[in-house]
């Protein structure tokens, strides 16, 4: 299996967006698209000659803005985000087990994998998981603010996300290092966080972090779970 | 068809890096490579257990320095670039229409596309194609130094290029405006320069840009023809 998504980057806040394109060439799903990217994401639709079936949000993001609610009022597109975030104003409302469809034979499945924040999810599609900031390459996202919890985020990544096939290419939701895809087997054999670690060493690595608070924080949450459109719009 | 490469970028040159996997998914080729990247690149290759039959070169590039000898050393791959670009030391040297092999049915088919420089070549695998510095998404790589041409970039770009099928992915050398892919058809149809443009028109168009030499020029030209290794390596 080599099919891949595309992958597109925003400089400013290290974020993935990417674009999963249908096995009939039409049809496509955008996932964590970037408030000041959406033009540029709307011109690779139209150069692939693309017709979005769904913008989806891997949780309510802290450090940027989606573009989720412009795009869907753009394209058509319906919005699919975690049931658990928040998200009122999303037409889909998806839960762990869930799958989305899309072109003649797409599937998504849905894994809820909390930890980073309450309600975040992972995308599992032909042999590639999307994890949002639950799982990074070499890392993991981090747990001390939106509900999240170490526990829970060793859970999900120990119990549900390596417990994938080895081979599965795990596409991240940012990363700070210049890396772009990892594998669910290199991650279960040496994450710098996860591997060889309980989860009561992981909590306290975890706790001992003191990351300062993003700065964007206040204003991104509310906006995300409103797709990143203005309030009262 | 959905068949992607794994898209890597440099952000001082602005230079495309691709990963192709076979459809085995233990086979690999690395088109492109940067110098300074090397170590990423490797750990892609390590990260996705892959193993790399070749590294690609689409030409002599000006901007920066390759990392071909570097990579062919460290996985054992062979160097396979263009006859025409004066790289004396790589094992392969590549003609139009010669294929390159890797995995158990992935080809590679290579067309000369000079104009960029004399001997660039694109490289058509899977329903993409990676053009270098050709043909970039809504414009074209510069023909004022390295034997370029622009009638000659004309002819590659509208004779061999645009005469690939519309839905063909078309992966460029760079982009500078945060762009990744476009099709054929798009520009064959939008391109800046060469849409709705008489050979005679794109030669004034390309004699009056004007452009600065390529600060690295001197410097990255005789080393991307000793693959990037130090002289007398
Ligand atoms: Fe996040
Ligand atoms: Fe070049």
């Amino acid at each position: 299996m080599n099919i891949n998504p595309v992958q597109l980057f925003d400089v400013e806040s290290s974020t993935f967006t990417y674009i999963l394109v249908a096995d009939d060439n039409e049809s496509a799903v955008i996932i964590d698209p970037v408030e000041r990217h959406w033009e540029r994401d709307l011109a690779h639709l139209e150069r692939l000659d693309l017709k979005l079936a769904y913008v989806l949000e891997t949780h309510a993001h802290a450090d940027h803005v989606t573009s989720a609610g412009k795009l869907r009022e753009l394209t058509g597109a319906q919005a699919a985000v975690p049931s658990g975030c928040g998200i009122a104003p999303a037409e889909v409302q998806l839960n762990d087990g869930d799958v989305i469809r899309f072109g003649p034979h797409d599937q998504i499945e849905v894994l809820h994998t909390p930890g980073h924040t309450a309600g975040s999810v992972s995308y599992v599609w032909r042999g590639n998981v999307f994890t949002g900031d639950t799982l990074l390459i070499d890392g993991c996202g981090r747990t001390d603010f939106q509900s999240g919890s170490s526990a829970a985020l060793f859970d999900s990544v120990v119990g549900k996300l390596f417990a994938l096939p080895d081979a599965t290419r795990m596409w991240p939701g940012h990363d700070y290092k210049g890396q772009s895809v990892s594998t669910i087997g290199w991650e279960r054999r040496h994450n710098a966080r996860l591997t060889n670690r309980s989860k009561e060493d992981f909590g306290v690595l975890m706790a001992a972090l003191n990351l300062p608070k993003p700065k964007l924080i206040d204003m991104a949450v509310p906006a995300n779970q409103n797709l990143g459109l203005p309030h009262g719009a």
